[in-house]
C-alpha cells in the first residue's frame, strides 16, 4: 500500500481523554474512531490488525477440528428465558422491542442459542464429539466504558462451545481449547498466562482465564515465576490425543497463578519467596466446563450407547479479539508508539524513501516494494512529500517492525538500511538482501 | 473435511413455511436455522459460502483501490437527526435505547458516519480520491420479513462510499464500482445486469441497480435480449484510467434494462419486437452517486487547489452480501439440490466411497482426500457407513459442483469417477488424473 493512497488519520496531538497508553496509541496511530461511548469505528489500519488477529483464532481452533459458524447479533428473548438468565442478567444485556413489540436483545454470549441449535439437530452420540465456535460481535451495557477497545460496549469475541458425551470428553475438549489458547496467544506475541478462574454459581474446578501481564490491567495477579519461562513454541500436537492435550494442561497450569478472586494467600505462601510474583493483568479469554447445566435447561439430549437420553456435557471457550489489540499494544509499546509482533502487524515492513521526486530514490523505492510483495509480503510505502523526520515518527508510531530507509546516499553504494522497531538497531544492505531477510522473517507466519 | 467430524444437518423433510426454492433449499442443506423472524444463524456449510462470497467482495474492491475498514453495528441518534433521516427512515429503522437513556439505533446503512469520519480528518483535497468501504450485520425491521435470507431482517452488506474533490471524479469512482460489481457477479457465478434505477427524492441519473434473472425475483424487468450476451471476462483494467472505466459502463448500460420503477414503454417499444424481454429479477447491489447532499449536512468539507473551502462528492455503493447466497441459489438449482458455480463452492469436490469400512476403498479415499488438500483443495469426504444412495442424495442436495465417487469395482481397474453436479456427466479416470482435473479447474479462482 502506498500512503499516498491509504487513509491513515494519524493525530500529532495526545487525546486527552486517553486514560492508558493503547487507547491513546490507537487513537494516534489513526486505527480507531469512537463514535458512541465505548462503541468504535475501525479505521483501515485497525480493521488490518483486527483482521489478522481473527485469523489465527480462525486457524488455530480449525486445526483442532473446531468448526466455524456464525450466529446473529441479535437473539430473542425466548430463549433467555428459558436458561433463567433474561432477569438475571442486569442493565449490561442490551434489550430491544422490536416493531411488533417483541422482547429482543443483543447477545453478550451464546449458550442459549448454540445449545439450542444443537438440541434441534444432534439426537445420537455418534454425532460427537462437537465443538462449533463463531467470531462475532457483542454488546455488554457498560456503566462506564473506558480504555478504548479494552472496555468498550459493542466488541467482538470469539465464543466456542463443545458439546460430548460424557464428563471425561468434555475435559478433553478443556484441554484440547486451552492449547489452541496457548498456540494463539504465542502467534499474536503475547505471553498469557492460564490462572485459575472463579467458576461463580455454578461451580467446579474446571475453569481458567488467560492474563497478559501489564501494568494498566484490571486484575491484581499472584503467581509462581516459574510460569513465566514455560512456552508452547513449535510443538506438535494431536488434538485427538486425550494423553497428550492433559499433559500440556498439567504443565501450564501446575504452578500457582490465581487473579484476586481466587487467590489463596496460605497457598502462596509456601511458594519460596523469590519465585512469588504479584504484578496486573489484563484477561484475555477464558475456558470452563460447565457440564449439563445449559443443555438440561435449553433441551439438548442424546441417545447414548444404551439407548437412554442422556443431556450432553457441555463448555464455553471465549477469546475477546478486539480486546486483544489493546492488551498487545499495552505489552509492546514505547514512547514513540506501538511496537508490533510479527505475528499481527497491519504491515510486514515500511518504505521510507527520504527524496520523494528524486528519479533514483523513487525508483529503488517501487522496486522494493514491487520485490516485496512479489515475496508474498505487504509493504507500506511513505511515498509523501515529506521531511523524512515527519516520516520516521509516522512509522515509529504506527509500530511496524521493520522499516526500509531509502536514500541517495546509500543508494550511490546500492544500499537501503534495515531497522527494527524493536530494538532500534539499523543494518545497511543491499535492496535484495532486505527483501530475503523479511522473507525469511515472516516465512513461518 | 470429514463428514463424520462436521456439522452438517441436512433435512429430509421439506419445510412448510418457506416459499422459494432458496430458502427451502438453505434449510434442507443446513445452511441456515432461524432464530427469530427473519434473523439467521449461519450453520457451517452457509457460514462457508457466506465467507466464499466476502473474500470475492474484497478482492475486487481492493484491487481498485478501495480501502477496507469497520465501523459499529450501533449508531448514536444525533449523526441521523444531523442528516434528517432520523425521523424520515421510519419504522424499519430498529431504535434502541441504551442503559443511560441515549437514543440508539442498528444501523441500516452508514452515509452519515462515513460521512462524519472522513469529515473530521480529511480536510485538503491531497487526501482524495478516497473510497472506504466497509462488510458489516445491518438490520432492516421489516413488517414481513420472508423468503430466508433474500428478505431477512439482520443481513450483511458490503457498503462502500467515495469522497472526490470534483463530479467529474466523483463519476469516475461511479464506474469503477460498476466495474468491480461487474466482475465480482461474474467470478460468483451470476449474470447480473446493470438496470437504471430510481434515484428517489435526490435526483440524478446516476443510480443502477444490478438484477440477477430469476423468476422468483422481487422486481419486474423490462431489458433488451443483447444485454444478456454481454460479459466481463478476464479482461484487464486499470482502474485511474478514466476513459476505459467510462467504456465499460457505456457498454454495460447502453442497451435497454430497467426494473419496473422507472421503466418507460414508449422507449422500451423503439426496440425490434424480438429483443425485447420482461421477466423478474433480484436486486443485489447498488451504486449511487448523489453529489454533495450528505457532506453539506454532515461538514465533510476540503480545501480545494484554490484555498476555497468546497463540500466532497459522494456516492454509496452496495452490495448485498448474505443476500447473495439465496440468489445464487435461485438462479442455479434442480429439484434435487442447490449447484453451486465454482467461485462460491463451500467445498471445491466431494469424495463418495461406496463400501465405507472396506481396507481398499478406505484407503483409496483416504489418499484421495490428501491429493486434493495437497493440491489447494477443500474436499469433503462423506466418511459416513450409509447406503451409496443417501450419500448421493446429499451431495446433490448441498451442491458441491464436482463428485469423486470411490467403489471397490471401479478400484479394481485402478479407477474412479468423476460427476459434474450441473450435467450429470460421470468420466472414469485415475486417482489422480481427477486430481489434475480438478486442480486445473478451480486454477485460477
Amino acid at each position: 500500500m502506498r500512503l499516498t493512497r491509504y487513509f491513515l488519520p494519524v493525530l500529532k496531538e495526545t487525546p486527552a481523554d486517553a486514560q492508558i497508553a493503547s487507547h491513546r496509541l490507537m487513537l494516534r496511530a489513526g486505527m480507531i474512531k469512537q463514535s458512541s461511548a465505548g462503541i468504535y469505528s475501525w479505521l483501515p489500519l485497525g480493521y488490518k490488525v483486527l483482521k489478522r488477529i481473527e485469523d489465527i483464532v480462525h486457524e488455530e481452533q480449525q486445526r483442532a477440528g473446531h468448526i466455524p459458524m456464525l450466529m446473529p447479533t441479535l437473539q430473542g428473548a425466548d430463549l433467555w428465558k428459558q436458561s433463567g438468565r433474561y432477569d438475571a442478567y442486569g442493565p449490561e444485556m442490551l434489550r430491544i422491542t422490536d416493531r411488533n413489540d417483541r422482547e429482543m436483545l443483543y447477545g453478550p454470549t451464546n449458550e442459549e442459542m448454540i445449545t439450542d441449535i444443537v438440541g434441534t439437530y444432534v439426537t445420537s452420540y455418534k454425532a460427537l464429539p462437537l465443538t462449533l465456535y463463531h467470531i462475532q460481535w457483542k454488546f455488554r451495557d457498560e456503566m462506564r466504558p473506558r480504555f478504548g477497545v479494552m472496555r468498550g460496549r459493542e466488541f467482538l469475541m470469539k465464543d466456542g462451545y463443545n458439546f460430548d458425551l460424557t464428563k471425561e470428553d468434555a475435559l478433553h475438549a478443556y484441554n484440547r481449547h486451552l492449547v489452541t489458547y496457548l498456540r494463539s496467544y504465542e502467534r499474536m506475541g503475547l505471553q498469557a498466562i492460564p490462572m485459575r478462574a472463579d467458576s461463580g454459581p455454578i461451580g467446579g474446578d474446571y475453569t481458567h482465564e488467560f492474563l497478559v501481564l501489564a501494568e494498566t490491567g484490571e486484575s491484581e495477579v499472584f503467581y509462581d515465576s516459574e510460569i513465566t519461562d514455560l512456552s508452547f513454541g513449535a510443538r506438535e500436537i494431536d488434538y485427538d490425543d486425550k494423553a497428550q492435550c492433559q499433559a500440556v494442561l498439567e504443565e501450564f497450569t501446575s504452578r500457582y497463578a490465581r487473579t484476586d478472586e481466587t487467590h489463596d494467600e496460605a497457598v502462596f505462601a509456601e511458594i519460596p519467596e523469590a519465585r512469588r510474583r504479584v504484578a496486573r493483568g489484563i484477561e484475555v479469554g477464558q475456558i470452563f466446563y460447565f457440564g449439563t447445566e445449559y443443555s438440561e435447561k435449553m433441551g439438548a439430549f442424546v441417545q447414548n450407547e444404551d439407548g437412554a437420553r442422556v443431556p450432553l456435557h457441555m463448555g464455553s471457550h471465549g477469546i475477546g479479539v478486539s480486546r486483544l489489540l489493546g492488551a498487545i499494544i499495552e505489552a509492546s509499546h514505547d514512547d514513540k508508539g506501538i511496537i508490533w509482533p510479527e505475528g499481527v502487524t497491519p504491515f510486514h515492513a515500511g518504505i521510507v524513501n527520504l527524496r520523494q521526486g528524486d528519479a533514483a530514490t523513487d525508483s529503488a523505492c517501487d522496486g522494493l516494494y514491487n520485490a516485496l510483495i512479489a515475496a508474498g509480503l505487504e509493504p507500506l510505502y511513505d511515498d509523501r512529500d515529506e521531511r523524512a523526520g515527519g516520516k520516521f515518527a509516522t512509522m515509529d508510531l504506527i509500530g511496524l517492525p521493520w522499516r526500509i530507509t531509502v536514500g541517495p546516499r546509500g543508494l550511490a553504494n546500492g544500499m537501503v538500511e534495515l531497522t527494527s522497531r524493536r530494538t532500534g538497531e539499523s543494518q545497511e544492505m543491499s535492496p535484495e538482501a532486505a527483501v530475503q531477510r523479511l522473507a525469511h522473517i515472516y516465512a513461518d507466519r
